[in-house]
C-alpha cells in the first residue's frame, strides 16, 4: 500500500463540476488500494477577487489581515470537496493548515514552512480516511496566527506534507499535461517530458518554465520525494521530478522569460567590494536580482549590468539612481525590450561545446546576445525581445526535435 | 468609558461600500472615547452561495464539513473590515471564533454558546485597539472542531460577547429602524418601539417579529445586558431591550404569522398520558410545536390540535398517521390555510379585559378564531390566512394607534 499526496489548484477546484472531477482523480487513487491526502487551492480566481475587495477597501491592507482573509479560500474548495467525497461514500475529512499542524515563520503572505506535525493527518490516515488539507495556508508557533506561504504555496504544503509523512509520491495536478521540453503555446512540437532531474526542474522552473515552482522542488530533493506533475482533466501519465532520471538528456528543455529587465550602472570605479556596495542596497529593496554581468575594467571604470523582474522596475532604478550619486558613478539606465533564452539538461556538465552551439545557432538566425550566464546543467542568454520566438524556435529544433 | 459591542448582519456588510458605512458607525463609536468590540455576520448573500455549492455536491452534506465551509464566511467579513479600519488610521485587528475563545457545544450546525473565554479579545481591549470578532462560529473544546450556531448565530454571539465582557451595552444593526409596533410592511402607521422589555421581545419574536431572535434576547435576559437595535443606514436612535421601561404599555405590539400548519387528531381516547404520548414522538423528530389545544372529551374522546412550522408539514403528518393508528385515534388532518395574530404587552398583567377584547374586536370584524393562546403577557389567536392583515389592522388601529 502506498501513500500518496495529490495537489489539486486553481483551476482545477474552480466550480462544482471540476471539484466532482478532482473526486474522480482521488477516488481512483483511493480504490487502487492507496493511502491518499489531497492539498487544495482557493476555487478559481476567488483568491483575485479577494485580494480586489481588500484593495477597494485599502491602499496598504494589513498582511497580519491578508492571510486572515486569504486562509478563507481553501477553506471553502476543501470542505465542499469533503462534501462531495462523502456523498460519493468515502469516509473523508478536511484540515485547515492550522488543524494539520503546518507551523510556519511569523512572516505574515510569504511564510516559510518550518514544521509539520500532523498528528490529525496520521490519525485520518491511520483509520483509512482520505485526508483534504488547505494548501498555501499554516500558523505561527509562538502567535497562533494564521499564515500564508504565498505564491506556489501550496505546493508548497503538498510537498513538504509529503516529506513529513514519508509518502510514496506527491502528485501535483494542473491543467496542463506536465513540464514540456519548450512552451507548447510557442513551440508546436514541444515534447512532453517523461522524467526530470531535480536539478534540471530548478532550472528550468528559475528560467521561465512555470508549472512547477522552485520551493517545492526544492522540497522535493532535499526530501527525496518524487514529484509527479500531471493533468486533472486528461489521462497522460505526465512528467516526473526525481532524483535520477533513467535517460540523461543532453538539453532536456529550452525555456523564456520575458518578464525581466536589464537594468546598467555605468562609470562605476572600480574598486574591491563595489558590488557588495551595488548590490546590497538592492537586497535589502527586496529586489529579486537575477543575472548578473560586470565588464571588464577600463580606465578604473566599470559598467555593472544586471536583470531583475520588470514590475519591480521603478524600485530599481530608484535604488540605482542614489547609487550613482554615492558612488561617483556616471549614472543608470534600463532596458525593457530584452528577453532570455535558456537551455537546460544534465547532460551538459558531461558534454563540452554545448554553450558554443548555442551561440552559433544564435548567431546563425542573427540574433545578438546581450548577456550570458551559465551553470552546469543550463545556459542563457539575454537577447532583443522581438528575436525571443524566433530564438526558442531554432534552438528547440537543434537541440531537441533533431 | 463604555464598553460597547457593536454587531452587523449580513446586509450590512454586502460589499465594500457598506463595509465604509459600517466603518463610520464604528469610528463614531470609537471617536465618542468609547471601547468598541465588533461582531460581523458574512456577507450579503455569501452563506447562501456556499450552501448553493455545497447542495450540487451532496443532497446530505456532512454537517462537520458545512460548518468547516460557512465558517469562512465571516472570516473574509472580518479581515476586510479590519482592513479598511486600519487604512482609516484605526489600531484593530480580527478573531475567528475559535481565536476568540467562543467555546460552544459539539452539535454542528445547531451549536449553543457554553463559555467566552476572550483572552485575546480582552487584550485588544486593554490595549486601546478595536476588536473586531467572527460571529456565528465557534470551537468545540474536546475536540477542536469548528462550529457554527445556526440561525440568528451572530446575534447570539454579540450577546454572549456583552454579556461576557460586561459590556454597557450591545447594538445590534440591521436593515431596519429598529422593533416596530407591527410589521411596517402591512401597517403603514406601524410605530417604531423606543424601549421594551425582555419579556415582551420574547413574545414578540416567538410569536412571528423576526428583528432580532430569541435566543439573543434570552442571552440579554440571563445578564441583563441592554440590547439597542438600530438601522446601519440611517441616524434612527433604534429600540432598546432591557430590563424594565419607563413606561408601561398595555399593549407594545401586534405580531403575525403565516408560515405554520394547524393539525388535528381526531378522536383520541381520552385517558392520563395522553398528551404525552402524543407529543414526546413528534418533540423526539424535532418538530417545533407551539401551540396546543385539546378538546373538552365526549365519548370518553379528545381531538388535539397544535400548530408547528409548514415547512415540517410532511414528517409530522406522518408521526400523526402512525399515532393515530397506535392509539386506537380517529386519523389525523393538517389546515395550511391559517394565519396567527397576537398582542404582546406587559401592561396587560394588571390590565383585565383584554383578552375579551382582542376577541370582540375579531367578531366584530367577522374573522372566525380557530385556537387561542395566551401568557400573562400575550394573547395569540388562530384565524383564516386569508384574514390576517384585517385583523392586524383592525387590533393595531384599535389597540396601538388610538
Amino acid at each position: 500500500m502506498s501513500l500518496i499526496i495529490q495537489k489539486f489548484g486553481g483551476t482545477s477546484v474552480s466550480n462544482s463540476d471540476s471539484l466532482k472531477t478532482v473526486a474522480k482523480r482521488i477516488t481512483e487513487c483511493k480504490d487502487a488500494g492507496n493511502e491518499v491526502v489531497v492539498v487544495v487551492s482557493a476555487m478559481g480566481s476567488s483568491t483575485d477577487e479577494l485580494i480586489e475587495l481588500a484593495s477597494e477597501l485599502s491602499n496598504e491592507p494589513s498582511p497580519r489581515e491578508m492571510d486572515m482573509l486569504l486562509s478563507a479560500g481553501e477553506r471553502i474548495t476543501m470542505s465542499l470537496l469533503a462534501i462531495h467525497l462523502n456523498n460519493l461514500g468515502y469516509e473523508c475529512f478536511s484540515l485547515t493548515g492550522s488543524q494539520a499542524g503546518i507551523i510556519t515563520s511569523s512572516r505574515h503572505g510569504m511564510a516559510e514552512i518550518e514544521e509539520i506535525t500532523g498528528e490529525r493527518v496520521k490519525e485520518g490516515i491511520e483509520k483509512g480516511k482520505i485526508v483534504i488539507v488547505a494548501g498555501f495556508q499554516g500558523v505561527n508557533k509562538e502567535t497562533r496566527e494564521i499564515t500564508t506561504l504565498g505564491r506556489g504555496g501550496s505546493d508548497a504544503t503538498a510537498v513538504a506534507l509529503a516529506a513529513s509523512l514519508k509518502a510514496d509520491r506527491c502528485e501535483i495536478y494542473t491543467d496542463v499535461d506536465g513540464v514540456y521540453s519548450a512552451d507548447p503555446r510557442i513551440i508546436k512540437e514541444a515534447k512532453l517530458i517523461d522524467e526530470i532531474t531535480y536539478d534540471e526542474m530548478l532550472e528550468m522552473a528559475s528560467s521561465g518554465a512555470r508549472v512547477l515552482m522552485s520551493r517545492s522542488v526544492e522540497f522535493g530533493r532535499r526530501y527525496n520525494v518524487p514529484i509527479i506533475v500531471k493533468s486533472t482533466f486528461t489521462n497522460n501519465k505526465g512528467t516526473i521530478v526525481k532524483e535520477k532520471t533513467m535517460e540523461e538528456a543532453i538539453v532536456r528543455g529550452v525555456t523564456h522569460n520575458d518578464k525581466e529587465t536589464k537594468f546598467t550602472l555605468f562609470g562605476v570605479p572600480d574598486q574591491p567590494g563595489i558590488a557588495g556596495k551595488v548590490f546590497s542596497p538592492l537586497s535589502e529593496g527586496g529586489i529579486i536580482v537575477d543575472m548578473i554581468v560586470q565588464n571588464v575594467s577600463k580606465d578604473s571604470k566599470t559598467d555593472i549590468s544586471f536583470t531583475a523582474p520588470s514590475d519591480q522596475k521603478e524600485e530599481v532604478m530608484k535604488i540605482l539612481t542614489e547609487l550613482s550619486k554615492e558612488l561617483d558613478a556616471e549614472g543608470a539606465d534600463s532596458d525593457i525590450e530584452i528577453g532570455r533564452v535558456s537551455i537546460i539538461g544534465a547532460g551538459m556538465k558531461a558534454e563540452s561545446g554545448v554553450a558554443s552551439k548555442m551561440f552559433s545557432i544564435l548567431g546563425k538566425n542573427k540574433i545578438n546576445i546581450g548577456m550570458i550566464s551559465t551553470s552546469p546543467i543550463r545556459i542563457s542568454c539575454v537577447i532583443p525581445k522581438d528575436d525571443m520566438t524566433k530564438a526558442i524556435e531554432a534552438l528547440h529544433q537543434e537541440f531537441i526535435s533533431k
